[in-house]
């Protein structure tokens, strides 16, 4: 599946601990900024999303694609921009969606939170189990 | 798509600050637990994998399913097991994924690391954004 579109979730309305209450969310910073990084990554389609959950590592982005592993990253800042895309873009390219380890910039490896195996879909690094008894 | 089957994976390596190293993995302790938690749950699968990348809060699992939000729990420990099932067959029940609060275990709630929304797919917490120039 490489080759197909990674979806690139901001959330925003991220706030960082110690963020002014009445200013601009930066998540919303965050999210122009992706905007305009990613306006020549034809494989990124970019999204703003109201919360993702990751609340306490703010702001926060997700990459997605279907059938691949999907991943979330914390701690970033408008400047994580092009960071941002180029990993979406590394996604995008791998077919099971986890990109080599050289082609994720450092921001995002030293900012990933979880990854999330596909659903449904056999992979090296996955074992399907049986529902056990007591055995 | 409510009704379909959840994919509910395991940290089977994960092994929380402190642990011994030569002990078996916390994480392969909750993948047996989950196993047997989940012998009548027919809405759920479940897995096990060699690293979620949430290592700093282990131990982690993930819900997943096809055009569905997907879930990243932490801190997790065997006794968790039961209320990690209960979550995945919310999680299956729910048409896109986002359980109802109330059929959100507290444990589970308190220990979300993040929601990742469905590639591609529309919803009303998701806005979709055109990659945009200088404006």
């Amino acid at each position: 599946m490489a080759g197909t579109i990674t979806t690139l979730t901001i959330c925003r309305t991220c706030r960082p601990e110690g963020a002014a209450a009445d200013a601009e969310p930066a998540g919303s910073v965050l999210v122009r900024a992706v905007a305009r990084a990613a306006t020549d990554a034809a494989a990124v389609e970019v999204r703003a999303i109201a919360c993702q959950s990751a609340c306490s590592r703010a702001c926060s982005a997700t990459v997605a694609a279907a059938g691949k592993f999907s991943y979330v990253i914390g701690n970033l800042v408008p400047e994580d921009a092009a960071d941002l895309v180029a990993f979406a873009e590394a996604h995008a390219a791998a077919v099971d969606g986890v990109p080599p380890w050289r082609s994720r910039p450092e921001r995002i490896r030293k900012n990933t939170i979880a990854r999330v195996p596909p659903p449904g879909a056999d992979h090296p690094l996955v074992e399907r189990l049986e529902p056990a008894g007591d055995a």
